[in-house]
């Protein structure tokens, strides 16, 4: 019993320590190395970055061949790029992949050729809106050949012939992605899915892809009670992989999951809800948000179908209990899919702080249980167990005895910890002290794990 | 299936008509030939009206005799009038049934003789509030004569001596009222019903009987999925005669019904919910009128049973899905039952939108089902059947790929197609377009009719 | 069945003789009598009052030995004190128990010494915010001495010795509690429940327990349909030492219940729910203060567990529906637990309020039931009745019309009256007049009592 007991101090601990041993800037070192490289959903530089994130860690890469029939769709050609540009009349090169790896639309065709601006325009793509970035573009399903530039670069371009550059490859090959394991004392495990594929941006999905891996670097040290699994999949297709290989598993053994992405940056919490809108996730993690965000204003939303790999897990062939815990939510923020979601977008502070409150996240789902009150017949006489203060006069009660009562009067067989932490008005974790005392003296009992 | 599927652009066409055909005139073209009858439960007048609605339309007018048992109630014997009137000593008509048929109290018993003013003051009723209207009056369950005047005018009558004359009858007789059926494909139905009663009142009900017969005319050139029943009926007695005779059938086959009334104004609407607040037809109408009613101040109210016919529909014993969808409510406008309420108080356009509104209630109930994403696992692929771009940047995707997404994500056969349209914050008719495109690729069904 | 009717009539009795019996001067009276007597949770001054309340009453004294296992609690040693004091060096007695019962902290042992203030000072009490008050202290189950005394009395005590007397005494003995039933036509039993334990305490508890008293006065002389049980018992272990002789029999028959205290001052009503917060208590309550509190910022606040004996009834093991109905509520007034709660805290016009509050509750239940209409298949026909008038005219139905049509429209089986109630916007008692009408003409039934 004591060991399903103890979870609250081993995550406890694991929360001071990530500003103790500085995790903030832990993470965003391991963001500055994963920036430069031109992710994609398949590929060498997706390759490099999951070597990167196994450096430490025990995670397993696979490879699916181009072809793999992942449920309703196919795995595409590989795709890799070495170089790209358009260079003018004078050989300069005024649109240049190695100064950005947005420049190149991602997954494009290789191409050579020269052509005068008019012919080139049609595989030209600007935000008008935000004149001085460079947007985010990919063609993952149909060939095509493009460049991405601000509007002011294409306003600057002058008429005349370009030569044009596409030095990509586009063949059989495979699609990587990468997960980890930690076991726990049950059979029951919490998901931690988070993605990779666009190349060169922080908050949309670096952040994730770093605190996902920082979490198993946390929880691997604890023997807590749920299986924990990490997946670093490419966007949607990645999903779709390893749904096809462990749909079916998720279905038997998962209690939780959560979408890990844009989590970098300083804005207020955002917690998107799982499909059905009342799932353990969410009760779990909007209990968690009212603590850990409560001097913000964090948004709860319900589900919608056009956002990340949630949407794979919450289809309704699986209807998984997935939600996403979030800070600003990708779409919403200017930044969002230009080169304006750079390292200056996200901040150690940050995503240190997204660490934490996934910590708590963890630490209310080991904590939650069905306690039972084993004196349920009136109140226990508490001050014999040493449980509360022998001179009865003030109006307040000391904050530890509150919590007792509450949990004593409440564990009826039928709220958890998370409803009994809500009728309280305190968050689940302070509970934690409370519920070792009454254990131990044999007034609660925790319900099989 | 795919006549299961067409519903939605026959009553798309169905709408737009109601403009293009310029219903708006028609129908008060047809009140203004209902206006000057002396309407009452029973008689002429009554039959005067179905057989003017009966013109162009396959109405079956029905009778059933005085004594007749319509569940706990009788038909009272058939109330006919040819004049009435007050004449002062010179011999002019004070009062002047020729003029008004509101000045005789409907269902006064025949009575000629000479009187005083003080004698004729108890058979004499105005409403002191509204000193310049004739307050509508009526004494269907006990005999009894009366004359209806403004205040001003009984306060400009002298003392002396008044001849008076009611030349009606009471007597054995019929109540008549008219039904029509439009077959559909199901054998579910849903219920149209309009009273009558009140005579030379242009919204309470004229309003409701023209609109009844419009809807009867619209789709009677539609094939659709429900039998839709319209019902013309004395009000309260009427409606019991009908329930006497189909209740059992409504019990079986009822999917839905509307009491018509009160829809001529230009007000903004009003939904009165069936008794119990959450069935199928409070849900299609609150749905519409979030959308039809966009711009106005739109009033939900629950069921109270001082209404009109739904408090017999909804009783104990029956207990029909049954709710009202009006402009201004009866009772809550000031000329209701009073000589205000005449032509002047309804307008074309008035009359034609609430038309609309109606179509589009019924337009969402015949595409309202609860359809089954064929597959579930994830999200289809669906740039490979056209229905997805296939250049992946901007922020918002367009508006028909959303609703696709919310189909998808949300047939799990348990949602219908009102609760998708509820969670993605859109009109339920907007979705016909990309229902028809998935269910022609094979990526949705629609359960049995 | 018109004996299970006429409980409408007999509570509205009842209520109109708070005033006219002038009752609440009659409590007040009651009050000052029990004001001056030293109550504890055991002993000789408990004895006392439950003798002066048993004076006009049928009410049964009990008493438990020291020792007694009331569930995981046990009787303590019976308390009893003729005197103590603090006197200075002149012999003055500067803390005088005689002046006041407060002064001593309650369950103190016997003591006598001379002592310096410094030694004193850990056994002395006061209020440092509230410095002209004496705090009112206990310390029932741990060995100790005190006194209590105001913050300035203490700023006034100049250093020096003191000679102090404590002459109580802790000796195996017994604890008293008092009930009283009155017999209804039904096994379902209604529990009135209050504390007794703190001395001088007008709100906190001579209020409730004087309530409680008049309560059963009043009902003693109807004879009800369900059973009524008034309880008196010290405060917690009271409550505990019932709860082990009753529980089981309250488990099988208690209907509903109520924690009566802090009835005696003029602010507005507190409801407090029982933990399940949808019992028929709490139904019944709530929709009583609804009108009863009309004027007033009423408080519905839901169930904690650190509050009074409603705690012992709701916890798990007999999670029973008790609430309890207050003014201003325990902790939350600033007299409370102090010298300031005394008579002048209390008024007459307050506690005949809150008997008349209490009473509306009885009503409520007593009336409240499934009724049925049992001519179901549309309106019945009411004119024929009597019950409608016979003139079809104005917008307004006579207030008892709209109450029978709410009544037939609704009474379907499922909804109880106070269901009707709140959908007709009006007090459930206001309906008997109706449901007695109905009954008569055989239109409505009640179900089994």
């Amino acid at each position: 019993m004591t060991k399903n007991i103890d979870v609250w101090s081993k995550l406890e601990d694991a929360i001071v320590r990530v500003d103790e041993d500085n995790f903030g800037d832990s993470m965003t070192n391991l963001m500055n190395r994963l920036f430069p490289i031109c992710l994609s959903i398949t590929g060498n530089g997706l390759r490099q970055a999951l070597s990167i994130l196994q450096e430490n860690r025990d995670l397993q890469i696979q490879e699916v061949p181009t072809g793999y029939q992942a449920l309703d769709w196919k795995v595409p050609r590989e795709w890799n790029i070495r170089d790209a540009y358009i260079k003018d009349k004078t050989g300069e090169r005024v649109i240049d992949f190695q100064k950005s790896n947005l420049h190149v639309v991602n997954y494009s065709i290789p191409f050579s050729g020269t052509m005068t601006l008019d012919e080139l325009r049609p595989h030209l793509y600007t935000n008008p809106d935000q004149p001085d970035v460079i947007p985010c573009v990919n063609s993952y399903y149909e060939d095509r050949w493009g460049f991405c530039l601000s509007q002011n670069q294409l306003d600057g371009l002058s008429d005349g012939l370009y030569e044009v550059l596409v030095d990509s490859s586009l063949e059989e090959g495979s699609l990587s992605f990468a997960d980890a394991i930690i076991s726990g004392h049950s059979d029951r495990e919490i998901l931690f899915s988070t993605y990779m594929g666009s190349p060169s941006q922080a908050n949309d999905n670096l952040s994730g892809i770093v605190l996902t891996a920082f979490l198993y670097d946390v929880l691997s040290e604890c023997k807590l009670r749920y299986n924990y699994r990490f997946i670093f999949v490419p966007e949607t297709i990645g999903a779709l992989v390893y749904l096809s290989k462990y749909g079916d598993h998720f279905k038997d053994y998962m209690h939780a999951g959560y979408v890990v992405t844009c989590v970098g940056d300083d804005g207020p919490y955002t917690y998107k809800r799982s499909i059905n809108g009342n799932s353990i996730v969410d009760k779990v993690a909007e209990h968690c948000l009212k603590y850990v965000g409560r001097d913000e204003d964090v948004k709860i939303i319900d589900f919608f179908p056009t956002g990340s790999d949630e949407t794979q897990f919450c289809s309704p062939g699986f209807n998984l209990p997935v939600g996403s815990l979030m800070r600003s939510m990708y779409k919403t923020f200017p930044e969002f899919h230009t080169s304006l979601d750079n390292m200056d977008f996200v901040s150690s502070e940050g995503i240190a702080n997204s660490l934490k409150a996934y910590l708590r996240v963890i630490q209310v789902h080991e904590m939650n249980r069905v306690y039972v009150n084993l004196s349920p017949n009136g109140e226990p006489h508490l001050s014999s167990r040493g449980l509360y203060p022998t001179i009865g006069a003030g109006k307040l009660l000391p904050e530890a005895v509150e919590r007792i009562r509450y949990l004593l009067a409440y564990s009826d067989g039928h709220r958890d910890l998370v409803d009994i932490a809500n009728v309280a008005g305190r968050p689940a974790w302070e509970f934690g002290p409370e519920i070792e005392a009454l254990v131990k003296v044999g007034l609660l009992s925790a319900n099989a794990c």
